[in-house]
């Protein structure tokens, strides 16, 4: 069974307008907060036994892997998604890499250099906490590249996405959706909270006057970058816990998309037993 | 308070004799497995806690850091704990390095030098799932290196585990120590169970027959590396559920040891409230 939610948020073909995005909704799920955390917490056992078998089939010599890339404006809980849905999982299989302002090295390469070198391992559930994404998001919005070079690049994602796909990566690319209402909340109580102030920069303040400039942004990215092979979701993302709830269905709807099996032994199961039975004392 | 456990297994100076620590016992802890699982889940709130806080810290820079070290036999169950404990915090504040056999390029170096490319950075807690102690104890029970090699890494591990206590690493080495006899009951569950056979090797039991060498080695190494820096914990690891609690308390130890707090805000609070708030309509 696919996952409502899932279905309910993946991005169709075409042009895309994010003011139509209600980012207050519950798209495929009709309950309350607590059932939206009681459902969350019984995905676990499954997601837990689905990635296990993934990391079990890389033993067997499979390449295959997924990567979820999350992206969203600030406060839009990508933090939140890591601890509450990652979480649920065994960390050894987990690989989160975290993409800020480039280094001088970096911008010494292509876009993408950097984005090759945090790909995950075969067996592995890679997370890109922002991405190469944001070269076609704050790389428009704040004109780091010529224009010429920001349209190059979507050609570019497309061809590097399916080659990853082509290699047996999953790709799976999830915006989180939020108002600039609720952002003007979430800063506000980050601002009231002491505790909080380290997550504080007062550079968020300058790119929330941005705001319709990265909306228009990232309608072009999704647009263009949306593919059946490397699939959007645009993951309304106001109500904290549906948000967490919907990236797991997600990962959980690529894991079971994956038909995943325990790899079969390679060595004299018979044998190893009576090797074992018949052992000389151990101590 | 310091947790009663991690006290109870801290390991003291002088010559170790592991055939007198019991594999079963519980110290420090006499609650059933169910109170030791409950306690265990109790715990998450304020682990998760303080690790926000180093996180947090290290937007303030400081330099420091944790690097738990888990060595034990096969199936002692460095996984489960990877898994049940440390899966009880933030993915994103984890790194976890296993240390398989050494490639080619890493034998052409110092046994440290993959090591040192393993740490974990400012903020994180590292976990490493095996370490540089195979170099003491795989490497002399097997002689892959000569006995003089062997001889030299002991001090050059301490003088690396000094020289990493001074950059701000506090590093915690914990030995999961289990019986000969409980390690022929899950090699005999993993061969009862063809969902587990990925997990075995037919070097397994190899590496078996050579148990009381590789205990000796342990000893030695525990002996000769324990310092007050970089202690060592001996913890029983028959029981899983004692095993992963005690971890936890280990780690709940470090942590409160470091006397965390929030970084202060490095900006005017008061004037970013007003910026938000008199900030022009944002769509």
């Amino acid at each position: 069974m696919r996952p409502a939610i899932a279905d309910a948020l993946r991005l169709p073909g075409g042009p895309v307008d994010l003011t139509t995005i209600a980012t207050d909704a519950t798209p495929g799920f009709d309950g309350t907060k607590t059932d939206g955390r009681a459902a969350l917490a019984d995905m676990q056992v499954e997601l837990a036994d689905l990635q296990e078998r993934l990391w079990a089939e890389r033993t067997a010599g499979s390449q295959r892997r997924i990567l979820l890339v999350l992206q969203g404006m600030d406060t839009s809980g990508k933090g939140g998604v890591l601890r509450h849905t990652i979480g649920l999982v065994d960390p050894q299989g987990i690989r989160i890499t975290s993409f800020k302002a480039p280094t001088e090295e970096e911008l010494a390469h292509d876009f993408l250099w950097r984005i090759e070198k945090g790909l995950p391992e075969a067996g592995y559930i890679g997370v890109f906490d922002r991405s190469h994404y944001e070269d076609v998001l704050i790389g428009r919005v704040r004109s780091f590249a010529d224009p010429a070079e920001i349209e190059r690049r979507y050609g570019a994602i497309n061809d590097f996405e399916a080659r990853l796909t082509d290699e047996g990566v999953s790709v799976v690319k999830c915006m989180l959706h939020i108002s600039a209402a609720e952002q003007n909340d979430r800063l506000a109580a980050r601002l009231a909270n002491p505790d909080k102030h380290w997550k504080y920069d007062t550079s968020d303040l300058d790119e929330r006057t941005m705001w319709s400039a990265y909306r228009q942004a990232y309608e072009i990215a999704l647009e263009r970058t949306g593919t059946d092979a490397a699939p959007w979701y645009v993951v309304p993302s106001d109500k904290k816990w549906y948000r967490n709830l919907a990236i797991a269905h997600i990962l959980l709807d690529t894991l079971r998309g994956l038909d995943l099996h325990w790899p079969a032994a390679r060595f004299d199961v018979a044998a190893e037993i009576r090797r074992l039975a018949e052992e000389a004392p151990v101590r």
